[in-house]
């Protein structure tokens, strides 16, 4: 058994089929100068090529997948007709005599390096856009397919990554997933697979290309990021009843896509999901949530030097706001620190990073940094409905301290003309003891609680929940842990207003009638598993789940609690 | 100013006197065979002469500071009559031709890797008896004086080290107080300084010796670390009348040493002192404390290459249980990981440590070991009133495995035959948010808790209390810590068991009379805070420190409670 990355949720049983190897090779480099005219020719045949190649993509994307994503096509549409791209490519030729595929190569890799040297991540991403082309060219030009030919069959793509117009040519009705070396979560074709609804695991390292031979069988589980080659008997007819099962399960899922989030006798909640990046947006309003409980807007500052200003931010921002429409996007402001590093920022290395400096911590202490979040967030909330969340906020004087700084951008947009929402929602994670045990505190200070499960376990027991040598100690299902949850949501009822839930617990199916019995108002988690907790939801009544809570209340271990709900949920 | 490690609280003035160069140098090493008997008949003088004062040493030391304190110059005595010492020294200089001092110091070098490697703690100390004996046999070779002439007249000590002959060597109507370059808490020395009440500051560093002339006017404040060298003139008056103020207090508490912890209105509560070695129980008993609220017993198995064993475990915590009668003695059992490491465990290095591997997540997935440290401490019971207190419980599942194990060990003395406390009372630490949370349900399983103040705030706050980048967020006085703290003592009052506390708040007499208020039953701090913690208790009534704990637990910012309780203690 192999595992990776689990990427895009779902099950694949497929031989697979491996994409040739990824960075063609220029075969010659240095020319003499009789053939500077020819190598010109067969550049300029190569970019003719690869529009038409482009094009034909674009339509067939925009058909199928929708204008959106075939803008990513467009983009590299343009980048042929820059003569600044492909003229720098003809005098390589006649100056440096250099093959046609020796220029490609070297002025795409300028390129590159010069694009990923920029700080707006808009930027940073045309690097991608140009290694995609300059691949396409350099096949042209050596007369290799443009890609590999698929079988007419299922199948599973393995490569060492995939480009996002490599992902865009996989034939839909016939792959079933995809495996990578390289990559992971939030690249963009891991986004694209999860929005075409592939199944996907990367990061898988080199053993996915050396323990496997073209044509084994594969079994890969996009869910857990596991991979079975050549699986016996045994372990097949397990994988394969479990994707029947996965298939019924979607049509059902599907059939209650529009349909709220209601109980049997009534009791109605807010279904909504975590997304990490713009880009996930417009497949998250396609899937059917109700908004985006938690956008972790620390990917913006992440993988770069320095800091996105105003304006980029304001961008990314908006793109989301937009993309919603009036549905509700939860923004939580930068959450750096602990596993979360950001050159920019310097920070020093800590001894226990999860007790450390990261968060509203940092941006306290940086009011200059967090003002130009704050600004770009109002600006942004004039075009959609965003609300504001702090994270880690443990003292009463943060939570101040950082809605001070909002009304000093508040009275600075004013001034300036500049439009932003001015009843824009403030509020806070509940993930550090404190703030749940001082809840009633806070509740008069916010519009909105977010629990976040995720370190709030931590703390509450103590257990870092990446260490291996306690993991059997880090339990959601703890009893302390659902007292503070109870505590928190009775607390801002009694203030009149409302608490979502952020972490993993949000999806995870067992936990759904208890929390709803707890009187959780919103979830909020991977949008694959929210079908499911839709589901539980609609099948039970606010009496029985209220019943449930009252009885996990009263029990006195975790064991006890997961044995309960186990139980229950059969 | 300069800092160090505070040793022993208070605060001296007076001129500095420089030990000489601690070691001693033995000036001529290689000797001619015509030699030898001079130099044999030389080392026979010395040792003669160390006899003599060492035997006169031992006689002050018993008179002024009792049997106990002269043991440890029996101890160097009976190195002089060692065969086994001076023979090989004698040898030294007749077969390898080494000059009296050179003899002294190779054999005192053997000698002391030897014991040095030994992993029983009293051989280990007996490495320091052989390097105070030979650096005053090598002093008495060299003619150098056996140590500097001290003034008649008040000064402060400053030397690299001292040993504990040298501390004892000290003239205790004019020493001051001590400074030096190495060492540290919980060195002989320092634990000797203490229970002499010279104040003392050590782990100086270089910057000691580097910064003061011979007879420069220093003040030391025992208590924090800090020294003044050449002082200007309002930092001296600002020091001679605080400890001006000390003297009074001082007075104060030695009249009321004996009087008991009780509030005008008959309110009894205990006052305890924290123990990090079994050495510092003397000293504690005479300093008038109700028994040890913490024996913190990992010192017993740091800084070495194996674990004590189950006899040398037992040894150690007898000593403590006979020295307090029938006072109690809460010994904790091992906590290590964290900050305390064991190389003996061979523990990973953890990203997070204070949410790591540690206390008894060890003790748990080390049974074997566990049950060697409670049966030493079931065994040790027998000879005094020890109570058992397990570390770092956070799910209820770990109070009763520990408690098997206990269970176990007692089953297993039964069978042999072994004596031990049949009712030894079995508590456990609150200083996980967790535990706190469900103390109603760990209330009915021990027969008292322990509220650790240090790790709860951390864990409550989520933060490293030796993070200095948010060193501003941590403190005991946080509301949700208070709530914690009120809620823990309550539910063990419903159960009808008592609570105590043994972080740093214990000691803070301005937290004192709001967790008299709380209902706290027992403080247990360093001893030489608790006295001014009594005063506040004897000078207080109940229902005014329960009006404060009420108005108190109003309260919703760090900031409130601080000006409150400050405003009230002046």
């Amino acid at each position: 058994m192999l595992k990776g990355i689990p990427v895009s949720a779902g099950i694949a049983i497929a031989p697979i089929v491996r994409l040739s190897q990824d960075q063609p090779i220029a075969h010659e480099t240095a020319i003499s100068s009789a053939d500077v005219s020819s190598h010109q020719s067969r550049l300029a045949q190569s970019i003719e090529l690869a529009r038409q190649q482009l094009e034909q993509l674009r339509v067939q994307t925009e058909e199928q997948l929708g204008a959106e994503k075939a803008a990513i096509l467009s983009a590299h549409l343009a980048f042929l007709d820059d003569p600044a791209f492909t003229g720098e490519m003809n005098s390589a030729i006649e100056n440096q005599l250099l093959s046609a595929s020796a220029a490609v190569s070297q002025v795409a890799d300028q390129f590159i390096s010069l694009f990923e040297s920029m700080d707006d991540a808009y930027m940073r991403e045309r690097a991608d856009d140009i290694r995609d082309v300059s691949r396409r060219l350099i096949r042209n030009l050596s007369g290799e397919e443009s890609s590999v030919s698929f079988p007419e069959e299922p199948f599973i793509l393995i490569a060492v990554d995939v480009t996002p117009s490599e992902t865009l040519q996989l034939p839909l009705s016939h792959v079933r997933g995809i495996a990578t070396v390289k990559g992971g979560s939030t690249s963009h074709a891991a986004i694209l697979a999860r929005s075409l609804g592939i199944p996907a695991v990367m990061g898988v390292g080199e053993a996915l290309f050396t323990q496997m031979e073209s044509e084994t069988l594969l079994i890969l589980d996009g869910a857990t990021g596991q991979l079975y080659p050549a699986p016996d008997e045994e372990t097949r007819k397990r994988y394969e009843a479990k994707a029947e099962e996965e298939a019924i399960e979607r049509v059902a899922y599907e059939a209650m896509k529009d349909l709220p989030a209601k109980t049997l006798d009534g009791h109605r909640v807010h279904l909504m999901a975590n997304m990490a990046v713009p880009e996930e947006a417009d497949a998250l309003v396609a899937s059917g949530v109700e908004g985006i409980g938690l956008f972790r807007s620390e990917f913006l500052f992440m993988d770069r030097s320095t800091l996105p200003d105003e304006e980029e931010q304001f961008q990314a921002y908006k793109r989301v706001a937009l993309a919603f429409g009036d549905k509700p996007v939860i923004i939580r402001t930068l959450d750096v620190g602990g596993d979360k590093h950001l050159p920019a920022l310097a920070l020093e290395k800590e001894e226990n990073p999860f007790l450390g400096f990261r968060a509203i911590r940092i941006s306290l202490a940086r009011p200059e940094l967090f003002q130009v979040q704050l600004r770009a967030l109002l600006r942004a909330s004039a075009f959609g409905r965003l609300l504001i969340m702090f994270p880690m906020i443990s003292h009463l004087e943060q939570l101040r301290a950082a809605k001070s700084i909002l009304e000093q951008a508040k009275s600075q947009l004013r001034e300036e003309g500049v439009a932003f929402d001015e009843n824009i929602a403030v509020g806070m994670m509940m993930e550090i003891p404190a703030a749940c045990l001082q809840a009633d505190a806070f509740a008069k200070e916010v519009q909105f609680f977010s629990i976040g499960t995720n370190d709030l376990v931590q703390y509450t027991l103590a257990v870092d929940r990446m260490n291996a040598n306690i993991a059997d100690l880090y339990s959601y299902y703890h009893p302390a842990v659902l007292r503070l949850i109870s505590q928190v949501i009775e607390a801002s009822h009694r203030a009149g207003i409302w608490t979502g839930l952020c972490g993993e617990m949000a999806g995870d199916p067992v936990a759904t009638e208890l929390l709803l019995g707890l009187g959780l108002d919103e979830f909020s988690g991977a949008a694959s598993v929210m079908p499911k907790v839709k589901q539980r939801i609609r099948t039970t009544t606010i009496e029985q789940a209220k019943r449930t809570a009252s009885h996990v209340l009263t029990l006195s271990t975790t064991e006890d609690v997961v044995a309960f709900l186990n139980n229950k949920a059969e």
